[in-house]
């Protein structure tokens, strides 16, 4: 059987690129694999990962003759990376991304797009801590879902070949509407990320010993939020500064509820805590029971 | 060699008490391990798991004879069984607990103390998000710090023989102020926790379709709060009521850098917030140097 891509061009090859470019050749998904990463480093480092079947300094180099290319760099390239390769994208092509935000997609990359090229924005909603192309591995993906927002109107058959490329890397596919999406995620993500790197960075400014010892006695709770903060800088500045509205809103929301807590342990109301407490735990067991924790 | 107590009192055996119970025997710490649990059902559990050479349904069966008393119950508890357990200390005993809160146990607990009953808070810096004497395990402790905070005038025998036993259950031992410990739970365990349960009770007052998929896509970052929010109501409850200032403090602290965070994303300040994600990731690499991510 021969692969469903002939030719897949990925730009960019950090934590996402590199898995999907293992998980592509694991699964025999491409005949050939073409990477762009604009750092030298980064390309000899590729080299010598095996990863790709032909290297490119330039993003329009990468694309020529592909008929899937994935853009897998932080969100703030994107325009420029689709203003270089629209003049040379293969008719028929198809066009995805990685991206966390989606409307953005929509917004800086869906005018640039060639007629007769389809754009069919995604998300794998997967990831580590780490980055660069040594971080990534094939079983990233597997049992998590994928989520594409093609805006209306997009060629189906287009959709159907990425949500089957992502199934056959082993995630669940759902479609839905790259504004919800957003929302969804500023909720499940951005806005857990935007805490976690706020409370790490609280930590640290404590004056006294204290500082020191925040590091040495970790182990209550404060070490998982260190590895959500010590995610990629550029790529989560890029996702607050493209999903800015809702995860102002989210934010706003649980400013409330924070307020309300902290009035609650001022006040001593015991019930209140213990209440939303046992209510949050049940929540676990939902996620236990939906397979994703 | 003989067991360096003779016979161990264990006041209530959830995750902590249970794990303490399997590594004393483990370790042989003890002659005899003498368990009280309030509830019937937990006594029959601890006998079926072979927790216990005895099993008491009041604490004062449970500490007559001890040479080591060991609260393991919520803190709102401590008062309580501090009266009760006070006449029927064994004088030269040594009364110790695994509470997250240490100034309120000297405030709660202290003056019960008989003279010649010798007074050394605890805190074993370990747990799971489980509760129950099924969710113990021996090894909870290993390479884990714990901290002790006798007031000043504690006998020093009775604090190294504490010492002695949380490193021979694999911890390290610090000594500090109950004051200091507060403070540094407040920030490292306390507010991480508080934060996690505020995070997913917002989460889950979204309206719409909202709430369902952030289960379905907790993946991204929201799925390690729920894990910390799936911690032990009680015992929660009192921690936050028990280290109220220190937790307010911190709090208000976080609140403000939120709101800075909160402003660099409204204005679009790309480098405000690269800056701060470039610092934290810094700090995860000090805890995996530190050994304790």
């Amino acid at each position: 059987m021969s692969p469903p891509f002939d030719r897949v061009a990925l730009i960019g090859i950090g934590l996402i690129g590199s898995s999907l470019a293992r998980v592509l050749r694991r699964e025999g998904l491409a005949r050939h694999i073409a990477v762009h990463s604009r750092s030298e480093a980064t390309r000899t480092k590729v080299r010598e990962l095996g990863l790709a079947d032909s290297l490119h300094a330039t993003p329009e180099a990468a694309v020529a003759g592909a008929d899937l290319v994935v853009i897998c760099t932080p969100l703030s390239a994107y325009g420029d990376i689709a203003a270089a390769i629209a003049p040379h994208l293969k008719a028929g092509a198809i066009l995805t991304d990685v991206g966390s935000v989606k409307q953005s997609v929509i917004r800086d990359v869906g005018p640039l797009v060639p007629a007769g090229v389809h754009l069919v924005p995604g998300h794998p909603v997967a990831g580590t801590e780490h980055s660069g192309p040594e971080a990534g591995f094939a079983d990233l993906f597997r049992n998590r879902w994928c989520i594409l927002t093609p805006p209306p109107g997009t060629d189906e058959t287009a959709v159907n070949r990425v949500a089957d490329m992502w199934r056959r890397c082993g995630m669940n596919v759902e479609i839905m509407e790259a504004r919800h999406h957003d929302q969804v995620m500023a909720m499940t993500s951005h806005l857990p990320h935007l805490i976690a790197y706020t409370i790490v960075g609280t930590a640290t400014d404590l004056e006294g010993h204290i500082d020191a010892d925040v590091i040495k006695f970790a182990a209550g709770g404060f070490r998982d939020f260190t590895r959500i903060a010590a995610s990629d800088p550029v790529m989560w500045r890029d996702i607050f500064l493209n999903n800015r509205e809702a995860v102002l809103e989210m934010l706003g929301r649980l400013t409330e509820d924070l307020a309300a807590l902290q009035r609650a342990i001022r006040w001593g109301e015991g019930e209140k805590l213990q209440e939303l407490f046992t209510r949050t735990r049940a929540i676990r067991r939902s996620l236990i029971e939906a397979k994703q924790a």
